[in-house]
């Protein structure tokens, strides 16, 4: 009751991020979808899809005086003004892409600036839908001090049928929808609970 | 300002793990003295040393018509009064040990009890001073839906000098008694702020 | 084709361990019925199943002047005395069950039994099949030392049709019982692998 | 003897990789120290140091009809023929750098070239000397189906006196060159081993 007036009152900037790179990806698919709903069915929630792709590899050696190139400076500032974080992961090699682990790794060099937020995870793949990514990217959680909501987990593999996706990765199955929302209402009350719920 | 008026207000409680059998173990020792420091210098938290030697080994057959073993139903009933929770893991073969994951798991069957709480880590172990156990311990945190502080992060390497404890046990260094009480601080922090932090 | 003479000539010693205490547990069904694949249809394998019911839980004080309690030091014999092991685990909370990681620990306390050799393994569970439990036996395998084949891998999820077992926990299931004959090939072939395959 | 015998016959083709992109990291020290031990003092094994900086980042767009671009190709080609792998680990937020990630990920896709060979890690790092990073290494490589040594493991601490590397990252301590030699020596023996050791 309180945390929905609050949802109503307060609204929680979330960055989206996809790990993969492909214009037509299944993860791009969801965190679109993802700011979809954010945008038609959920108060208190705006949702912004951060591209990754613009980011250079991480080399120390950029990092001149503390002063990283204007890439990372917007990315970071997107990072450092986030309420919460929603990542959306392929499963590479029982992990998370390159491209993914690279941009977390931005968000904490030269400094954190993840630190203490909320977050959620929704992974793709085939098996276990992607599921072996997420425990790695809890893992790096620990480090940079994001909290992951336990519950529930989002796992989507792509093989079963119905098909989740268009052929553009556009997200078209409605039961994949709702689990979405399910995932960003725990999202939002997870971290308005982080936040005291109260202010 | 507010949390520390809280924290005087609420008194949590807290239950302690020891995952070691042994009557001299280390991580004994990490645990009384945990509930020391509680009882001296920390207002509003009160730890319990909980054993977890009496339970059996988890066997579903053990469970008829949902009724557990006494021993375990005691357990249980202290899970699940608990405001949060202290564990204190030996490494054992890069993970935890075999009884602290039997407690674990009785905590979750056929009900979970753990859920939604905040629960802090400390372990004993060589090179890495437990480490290893503690990112499986966060993986099954995430299944019974426990909420890990991130930082700081406990890792005491035994072989190191001084000597932390006596042939008892004991903790007998200050340096890691300050590291403990920052560590609980933490905890009573996180379990506040998840709870509302204003109830 | 050397290989497969070699398996004619050589017989490998393979011990089998079920992770779940359950008389009608269904990780029990596959070690039985991978018993029973080695003896029709596996030439130069034979596996025995060993029950770690009878092990206590690890204590460091029951070892006394190296002395193990008598449970565990014929467990450990027939640790020592097997050619490579074939693990089949429940999973219990994102990891393995206490019982198993008990077993694993008394097979390198006070000394390691377990070293150098091939092993393998299968799991059951829901969504993923059990494979959280996987990774986490592999990360002990590490340490005590165990080469697990990486391919193929066996996961079994119990919820999806048609059912596998029967109600007494026997895989009746033909397809289950191809790839366990699958995976047990696999093993056979790593052992011999790194067994010279030519002495 | 034997292994001995073969060593000396047999010349095992290694190939190194550093997943740090800076021009004086500590991983690179290593493995230009790993390159000079195997021409100098071990027989039967060279090195060679394969720069991963010239890869771009992993995108499924980038391979049209099964062709990668060409720095991909030349990479893979290395991958394909070597026998063995080295690699030199950063520790980035508690797992690989995104760098080594997307190398290892190129190795896979479109087709595996990893497939089926030994391989050691080394890592550096803070407290636990990058040893986070090698067992999420560890489970990639259960995907490219790459069989690690278990032991020796080699973690790096660089806060620990006395210096390890001199300031351009050069490796200027001589009993961390004789724990890489230990390593490299275990690698080879566990390639030949996984090679039958007696063609």
């Amino acid at each position: 009751m309180e945390a929905t007036a609050m949802a109503a009152q307060r609204v929680l900037k979330v960055v989206g991020f996809n790990g993969s790179l492909s214009a037509t990806s299944k993860t791009r698919g969801l965190v679109k979808a993802a700011v979809e709903i954010c945008k038609k069915s959920i108060p208190g929630m705006e949702m912004e899809f951060v591209d990754i792709s613009p980011l250079p590899f991480l080399n120390p050696d950029l990092v001149v005086n503390g002063t990283v190139p204007p890439e990372v400076e917007a990315f970071r500032k997107k990072m450092a003004e986030a309420d919460c974080y929603f990542f959306s992961s392929p499963e590479y090699n029982y992990s998370v892409s390159g491209p993914l682990k690279n941009a977390i790794d931005w968000g904490s060099f030269p400094t954190n600036v993840w630190g203490d937020k909320a977050a959620a995870i929704v992974s793709t793949g085939y098996d276990f839908g992607g599921g072996r990514s997420q425990y790695h990217l809890r893992q790096m959680g620990v480090r940079v001090n994001i909290h992951f909501i336990n519950t529930p987990e989002f796992f989507l593999n792509v093989n079963e049928p119905p098909p989740k996706f268009d052929e553009k990765g556009n997200l078209i199955d409605e039961e994949t929808k709702k689990r979405l929302k399910e995932i960003l209402l725990a999202l939002q009350a997870f971290a308005l609970r982080l936040d005291g719920n109260c202010k």
